[in-house]
């Protein structure tokens, strides 16, 4: 297995622990290794890297830190589904002026999501209409539920990017989309209707594949909502964003 | 000091340690302990938690893998300048097709950045020209001294995003200019001067506070680069990414 570890070693200051940690993630990077497979146990590590075995527990625990492995008790060390995706990438969680944030937050949507809608309305298959109607009617399910509906709502933003077929589109929504649940928490009712029926429109809007109402609809809908962070900023309130 | 950690405990379940990460890390986001403060020690934190100091120790080094605290040795632990952001967020790094990648980022650059360029035209600050001149400069002279210029390219894109006065976009400017490097190194000598040529436009335009003039150097910059990926596509070579 020495072979494996050839090409790595980027790095050569920091602690060996970080440095064993970039081999291993090497290994899962450039060798047949791939998400959801086992990796080789400690013992052969430490052997084939010739380092201790607490060397190489150490590095694990860095790997799993970065989301990038998990230890399933008993059953050994594996590579993660979501491999090296972080929950908040951008450290969202620690800026303090959280309107600030959303205001910046949405003049990136109000630009680039009528174009993912458009593109979205260009290049969906059939077979994919009908989950971007199921992900549709999910946030409407969530509202009548009386239930927050911020993660149902990321996750159909999230479809429709995905329907645009660009594989880094998807993984940008949850990062603009950040904060989307401390507006659904303070909106009052009549907003919330206006959200749905927005989202009707842009559905309907990609599934009869014409770009240019999609492209309008979302821009209606993120409009709209840009109103309500606005006015929250004529009352001087932060949204309370203790709990994410 | 018991009570700076009473509005934690999001997540009950997981380990020990990761639910002590983010006590501490709320401690960071919500009470006052700002970017570069020092923490309080093993013995302090282990007391106010009621964990033992392994506890902390483990905790500490899961927030240091996440690029939120730093050790400084004989000085103590410290909240890092660049909280919790996370070099390679999408784990782009584990992305096997990048060629395919390099085009999926392309599309996104070619909508957002002209839009960016224009915007940054627009909101300029005085002293910002002469720092932007100097960034559009140091491509020029990485380039002349036959350095890979991947870093100072994103750079110079990474100061026009923050002209705007959006905090987010220079966040999002590493991220969708991934990969650039692996072009510079491709890249024949006459792209190169184009480059320049393009960088210099766009400067003057910024600098000369005119959006459309900006908006559209961006969009021939942009287009440019995008022959080239094409072009590899034709020769149907995959970028070596080894080491990126």
């Amino acid at each position: 297995m020495e072979s494996m570890f050839k090409t790595v070693q980027r790095k050569n200051d920091g602690p060996l622990s970080e440095r064993v940690a970039q081999q291993i993630s090497s290994l899962i990077k450039e060798q047949n290794i791939g998400v959801g497979d086992k990796l080789p146990n400690e013992f052969e590590l430490a052997e084939s890297l010739n380092v201790g075995r607490g060397t190489i527990r150490e590095a694990v625990k860095l790997l799993v830190a970065r989301n990038c492995l998990e230890i399933r008790r008993g059953k050994g060390t594996y590579v993660t589904q979501e491999l090296g995706k972080i929950e908040d990438p951008l450290g969202f969680d620690y800026v303090k002026d959280k309107l600030r944030l959303a205001k910046d937050l949405y003049e990136i949507r109000v630009q680039i999501e009528p174009w993912i809608a458009a593109m979205a309305a260009e290049r969906i298959q059939e077979e994919e209409k009908e989950e971007l109607l199921n992900r549709c009617a999910a946030v409407e399910e969530t509202i009548s539920a009386g239930a927050d509906h911020g993660a149902s709502d990321v996750a159909f933003h999230q479809y429709i990017a995905k329907c645009t077929h660009n594989d880094v589109l998807p993984e940008i929504i949850p990062i603009i989309t950040y904060g989307v649940d401390l507006f659904t928490r303070i909106r009052e009712k009549e907003p919330i209707e206006n959200t749905l029926q927005y989202h009707r429109v842009i559905t309907e809007a990609i599934c009869a594949n014409d770009p240019e109402a999609a492209r309008q609809g979302m821009l209606d809908h993120l409009k709209s909502n840009l109103w309500c962070i606005n006015r929250l900023e004529t009352m001087d309130l932060q949204p309370d964003t203790g709990n994410r």
